[in-house]
């Protein structure tokens, strides 16, 4: 049914239905009076308030995967480092992993505290031209739990896409959890009015990772979110010591290449497993500046610096069209 | 305030206060009317029937994870396969991960389907004595997306355990989604009348991941959940040509050894990267018994048949206590 919401309760008779809000299906769900009263759903006000707010953005990019980790927060980190390396660029990172919050650790940024004036909470800043919001600084210690069903989350990500002062910005990096619920729902919905450029989807090389890539693609396109492309992380990994290359996650259906071809998305580039991208993360330092020279940064620099010229045309309100093919223009 | 439940909306006043129900921070809870009319809150119904359904259920063992890809739904593929591979034990999977269920795929059950009979729904069978249920079989394809908010994964999870159709069983394992969200809170209280043993806590050697490890113990402390240990999965890669051991993901703090000490709860083991692991999910096979004489395999079997003795007087009940000692027989 069209009018049932993606929120709705099992059941749900739909908004437009005879039984809205009068069904069994619909006792404790929170807009039984409102469908039960028969008025138009109103959507959200923070939606207008966002796409006020999100007026000085010029490009927002999601950050998505289907598994968990696979390197989506170290990706959204690094694409941020080099987009920022251009200092006439402002960007900056908005982690929306309500549970699992690592941009603060990863950017080096771990203790740091979110300030409150007068325009609004302040991001933290890492350079001049690179900011970064997260629920870590919201937090006493770094091991605090955030034990929240999904309404908490959505409220906090809500804030921070009215509340947070970003000031002009060329890029935003929004970096979520894995899945599909609850946080993707609430950005792609909040930002429906200030329009997100599209989603950049991770993977590593294997059948278990992909599959769940391929739930991405299928929320990406009910959802109508443009898929700017893929990037297969932990390709290979050289040995240091005898160079023998070795495919730790074995790609037993053709990986992510494969995939893309099939279903005509492109493939930003892949990145080898380096031992000294861990490191780099848990010390909060740029991967890219601290190995200039590794395999895995010139393919980190091949992906971020792709021009690829946008066409959105044939992508938004065509719900099963097979030809993804949002292009984009990096930098 | 105690009386605050974790899954109320910002700024909730408290169940006990006088402003319960009427503040503005109740508006579209669903609980909101149930404050307002002073009725004390009575427990949802299903739990006492998840009880008497667990009733036939000896042990039940929750895997849990901070990050994702860390190995979870892995390690309870094994941890089952390894526990069946007593004939005399009945062992059963419940995959709660709805957003990306992997176990369908990692125990060679893709494409099959649920049926249904007088006694619930039954389970999908690997071996006479192992049976798996995961919302992968109520899907029309693997691709398909489930595109849920928290409300609509609690109630599958609720009939997952309400519904199947388990049998007398041994062992119940239970595979999570990464995080501290509304899967764990649910599972926690839908299992709460019928006690769950504890929890087993996967993670890899690098800090990025023991944080998120860190906010699982704090999670289990908070809802009273004993902690069986850590797993630290991915501790090295031996190179298959030279030999030489790698730390692909660097334990630059100690990895979940120093972690483990510090907290003072057991680490169960350490298991070696081995490609062949990913092989095996990717073709539900048991690599247990695809590869007998890895080191993985290894690992593995000593981590299932460590006998440890459960203490859990300590654990219940006293939240803010430093010593989680849990220990429990696996075999």
């Amino acid at each position: 049914m069209a009018d049932v919401p993606t929120d709705a309760p099992q059941h749900c008779p739909g908004t437009e239905s005879e039984q809205a809000g009068k069904s069994s299906a619909c006792q404790g769900c929170p807009n039984q009076s409102l469908c039960a009263s028969g008025l138009p759903k109103q959507p959200d006000p923070a939606i207008e308030e966002i796409k006020q707010k999100m007026s000085t953005v010029k490009h927002k990019i999601l950050v998505l995967s289907g598994k968990g980790g696979v390197g989506k927060s170290t990706f959204s980190a690094h694409l941020a480092h080099g987009l920022a390396s251009d200092e006439s660029k402002e960007v900056a990172v908005l982690d929306i992993d309500i549970c699992g919050p690592s941009i603060p650790r990863i950017m080096g940024l771990e203790g740091e505290q979110v300030h409150q004036s007068g325009s609004g909470w302040s991001p933290v800043y890492v350079e001049d031209n690179l900011s970064v919001m997260s629920i870590g600084f919201l937090l006493g210690s770094p091991d605090d739990a955030v034990i929240w069903r999904g309404p908490k989350k959505n409220g906090m990500i809500k804030q921070f896409l009215r509340d947070v002062d970003w000031g002009g910005l060329d890029y935003l990096i929004v970096d979520t959890p894995p899945g599909t619920s609850d946080e993707h729902l609430s950005i792609v919905q909040y930002l429906s009015a200030a329009q997100i450029d599209g989603a950049v989807i991770i993977t590593t090389p294997q059948e278990v990772s992909l599959q769940d890539v391929r739930k991405e693609i299928t929320f990406c396109r009910k959802v109508n979110l443009p898929i700017i492309g893929v990037v297969e992380n932990m390709s290979i990994f050289i040995c240091p010591k005898c160079k023998k290359s070795s495919e730790i996650f074995p790609p037993t259906t053709g990986g992510a290449e494969k995939m893309c071809e099939e279903l005509n998305i492109p493939l930003l580039g892949k990145v080898p497993l380096d031992p000294q991208i861990g490191k780099s993360c848990d010390e909060g330092k740029s991967f890219l500046t601290e190995c200039p020279d590794s395999p895995a940064t010139v393919a980190y620099r091949n992906i971020i610096q792709s021009k690829y010229k946008r066409k959105k045309s044939n992508l938004l309100c065509k719900e099963h069209q097979n030809q993804i093919t949002s292009k984009y223009v990096f930098m």
